[in-house]
């Protein structure tokens, strides 16, 4: 199968290597940045451009791993009709494709990528949506050959789990950063926190979040949350997230102030 | 080293069989609850009892792994003057300690522990406080056998310390659990998030969480953020969560509204 890349970022770096290991040709990698474009073209041994209208029209199945916001830009500049085209965003919809491409898709990994740290995708889920039956199963066969969680949802359930996937990412990782802050401000070697916040992981996957919270306010513990805020009197942002924080974990297990 | 355990809940559960196992020798075990007490006490083949007055006088070490607000009941219960005492507490100081105590302190492993899952110590870091050299050494000694991260932090240090692993551990799982829970609404498997939850604290912890932050707040992407707002118009408490996250997101990484 020959696949050209439109994206030369994170998600394409490790993508594209990987489904080439698979057996997988990556045919071309389209990027407005030649270093990007280059990059990942030697790596995978194949062929670059930074121009719209240089894309090969041969390719059997185009995935865009570009910006949310220039997915739409870009596809209007395809001169031709791609045999099969996929994006990789968790919030964008079909609607994106021109109505002439009768064989568009979503080929989403739910996985937050860093350029620098190495990615195993066997345990990563793909979430697969299409507009055609023929490229459904090109993109659940494609996400396959790396993948042994590959899922199709609907627009909707895609978007909820991104918003999902916010909150447990993105959130939980700004929380982090602020009890690294905390310690900071205090002289406390900061990789103390670092068992605990892999322990915070592990427990919630392997028994479930629910049943592993913890901590004062699970317990209902009314002088250590009250010593917690006023410790917090200099930081009016912390101790906003802290009550709320409270509020919310007392009220699911039913304990009130 | 004799050790007499005061408490026979999650922490000393997992941590009197550790110390026995590198050597230390459980004398006694202490609950109010009979069947905690029993329990533990066959597992460090010892006695045990639940009277504060059959509490052994000729012990080495006395832990106290009870809740907070019963240490202070249970100490002043004690008719005799221990040796050497600590509790495992992150938020009490050495206050609690009757001023006849001459060698009091603080053993405080920072870990989140269940009944049910193993625990490793070795990676755990042990925060020692003491009012004297002596049980100082005592007890870096002793949480030197089964860990290799010991320090000696202040109370205020202890305090801040707790007060961060509750935004860390408590918190963050709090977000899991509420992510878990807009994933059931739309009926998607909730496993679909364990590898973005373990690879969350992974990324912060290998890297570091500042460098780790990823999402439509750290890119300033508003559109994506909009569509969220609109998706939680039905969670008004997820609604005022996502907009705290993201002002505090975009503050830090010099985005603006």
């Amino acid at each position: 199968m020959k696949i050209v890349f439109l994206g030369a970022g994170n998600l394409a770096t490790h993508l594209a290597p990987a489904l080439q290991e698979k057996g997988a040709v990556i045919n071309q990698v389209y990027s407005r940045s030649e270093t990007s474009a280059k990059t990942l073209a030697q790596l995978c041994r194949c062929d670059y451009t930074t121009s719209p209208d240089q894309i090969k029209t041969d390719g059997e199945l185009y995935l865009i791993a570009l910006r949310d916001d220039v997915v739409e830009k870009t596809l209007n500049k395809l001169e031709f009709i791609p045999s099969c085209i996929a994006h990789t965003s968790g919030s964008l919809g079909l609607h994106v494709f021109p109505e002439k491409f009768k064989h568009a898709g979503v080929f989403y990994p739910l996985q937050t990528f860093s350029r620098n740290s190495s990615v195993d995708f066997k345990s990563i889920p793909f979430c697969i949506e299409s507009n055609s039956e023929q490229s459904l199963s090109l993109l659940m066969k494609t996400a396959g050959l790396i993948s042994e969680k590959v899922i199709e949802i609907t627009t909707e359930q895609r978007n909820q789990l991104h918003l999902a996937a916010v909150f447990a990412n993105n959130f939980s990782n700004h929380l982090f950063s602020l009890s690294v802050k905390l310690l900071k401000e205090k002289n406390i070697p900061s990789d103390l926190l670092n068992e605990l916040i892999l322990e915070t992981s592990r427990k919630a996957v392997y028994t479930d979040p629910e049943s592993a919270q913890s901590g004062p306010a699970r317990r209902g513990d009314l002088s250590v949350i009250e010593k917690h805020l006023k410790m917090l009197d200099s930081h009016p942002e912390l101790k906003q997230l802290y009550r709320m924080f409270t509020d919310s974990i007392m009220d699911q297990y039913g304990k009130s102030l």
